[in-house]
């Protein structure tokens, strides 16, 4: 018993060949997958009756740390419009009691127990799997439940990286259809993150600004990577993506912490969000994307040298033996010619106004 | 039309928030793709009358560089049994004259012609879509071929390294089943090879011994990752996978460079590798995946802290906005498990010798 309980723990592992850090997670293997090839997106169309997330069968989630409800309604009944649960199949666990030091001593194999809090935001209380689904009042709830989630998580100090990200479709990862992001809190700055932060310091040094603010000034003068841009951010194809069709997402003003986000820029990045996914659905026929946040380490002081994004990550192309074995990704998409196909759908799509 | 051939130049660049590296390469976006998800590995079985690669349609591939055929039949016709030649819709091209040097300067935007090399190996003349139904002797060639691209490619001083992978199924991005590797070569380290070297070294300075040779012995010692070893060959599940199943095979005895691999040890490591797949194949129900060679960079002086090696990824679960957010996998198949599993499998196809 106790073993079992012991071969089910999460665990943090560094490879010592490649320095990467992974979580080795057993519970989640246990995790039900309804989305597959055949129906990548949802199974069966509308099908709430078996579906975890939809209102009414609150008892198949973990009780709610928060939601969005009406007033009159309770906790883990129907009535609301957002839910927050702990993840039934979590790839980290709380534990009891204080952090394990970092190990001071060099060890071939190093581990910490995966300790952590993983979080599902159940996004409508209605079976829909398509973010553009979403109303505009629904998607800027979700922005703010970003922001919330980003506070409440930062009051342990145990985490010390709040990772909030979204699968959309089969092939990105999403094992159910029903919308909902994840929230992930470890210990450390994930190996992402922290390369940006050392990039943003190292040119900090070198030039004294920041180097997104730079990135941000050079795109609007070159003009031929930016999607679209409102009075406080900027869509762009980033210069050296991933996958054809990579959307990055700045705040103009520079800010390294989500968590500064107001309300009304909360509700002008959900009107530019949507905007933006309707025309990548539109151009590249719904496809399978996941978008991730990237913000500063929560209780981070302000910093000249960081500044908060979101990265939309078509899944355009499917990394072979060639990216996997050299970390050098091959697109066949330029940025250039992918934000020109973007501007033009956004430009049909949208009315005039005024 | 220069413009038209300019903008279909591959070009290699670098994200400044990443400082990840890609290559942009409009020309790939034309090859046919054959693989899908409704037939991941062949489609309609053998259909061999459209597949440019079975023997018979040599001209529908740029003429060959190499090949390994009957005495008395001619390049580019029947009688083959291996063949070597450029790929049709290459990631990188041969661009003439000197490589251009480093720029000196810090510029947000970095890039770089896209200069290098991208062959195809085209491992059997019919039209096979299974590693493990290559004969041994199809291996044991396929895995000289290797040592012979790397001796061949090395002469030219542009190349600095040459990676060569192979994609199996459609989800570990094939895009034709006739079995077939690949070979890039590029004017630097490839990231994640750049990475293992640090490392490497890192531990050299640290303890006086090569890393690689130390993660050996210490699961010889441990024997909870070990899946197979033979005279000269090791094959483990690493402490900190990826993908679940993940396999890494190398050498007992430390060696850099896999071009100085014995025509003995070819025979001994394609035995195994052919063991170990039908293993994967048995135990995953034929699952896509990758292998990757990692060795040292062409023409490198023996050094003393890196070890060449290939790493099997199966493609097991999708990265998804975690990892592509955080860099850090989850996988929920503790390797010690994987290892056993694959022990057992190959434990129980494997006839008693003696």
């Amino acid at each position: 018993m106790t073993e079992n309980r012991a071969r089910l723990t999460p665990e943090y592992r560094r490879c010592p060949i490649s320095g990467r850090w992974v979580i080795v997670a057993p519970l989640r293997a246990t995790r039900p997958m309804v989305l597959d090839h055949a129906s990548p997106h949802a199974r069966n169309g509308n099908h709430a009756e078996e579906c975890p997330f939809c209102e009414g069968h609150e008892d198949q989630t973990p009780g709610e740390l928060f939601a969005l409800r009406s007033s009159e309604s309770q906790a883990n009944q129907p009535g609301w419009q957002l839910r927050v649960c702990p993840n039934k199949y979590p790839a980290v666990l709380p534990f009891p009691g204080e952090l394990q030091a970092d190990r001071s001593g060099y060890e071939l194999f190093q581990s910490l127990p995966g300790h952590g809090v993983h979080e599902l935001i159940i996004e409508c209380p209605r079976h829909e799997a398509n973010p553009i689904g979403l109303s505009e009042a629904e998607f800027v709830a979700l922005l703010q439940v970003y922001r919330h989630r980003l506070l409440a998580l930062s009051n342990d100090p145990r985490n010390r990286y709040v990772s909030i990200f979204k699968n959309v479709g089969a092939e990105a990862g999403a094992s159910l259809a029903h919308l909902h992001s994840q929230v992930v809190a470890t210990p450390f700055v994930p190996e992402a993150v922290n390369i940006e932060l050392l990039n943003g310091e190292a040119h900090f040094a070198r030039t004294g600004r920041c180097l997104f603010c730079d990135l941000i000034e050079a795109e609007r003068s070159a003009k031929v990577r930016v999607i679209l841009e409102t009075t406080n951010f900027i869509a762009i194809c980033p210069y050296a993506p991933r996958f054809g069709y990579e959307v990055w997402l700045f705040p103009l003003v520079h800010e390294n912490r989500y968590e500064q986000l107001s309300n009304e820029l909360c509700e002008e990045l959900a009107r530019l969000m949507k905007r933006l996914l309707q025309a990548v659905d539109f151009r590249l026929g719904r496809p399978a994307y996941n978008w991730h946040l990237h913000t500063a380490p929560v209780r981070s002081e302000s910093r000249p040298d960081f500044h908060w994004h979101i990265e939309l990550t078509p899944r355009t192309s499917r990394p072979a033996g060639f990216e996997w074995g050299s970390g050098c990704y091959i697109t066949t998409v330029p940025p250039e010619r992918a934000a020109a196909e973007l501007r033009l759908t956004i430009a049909e799509q949208t009315p005039v106004e005024g």
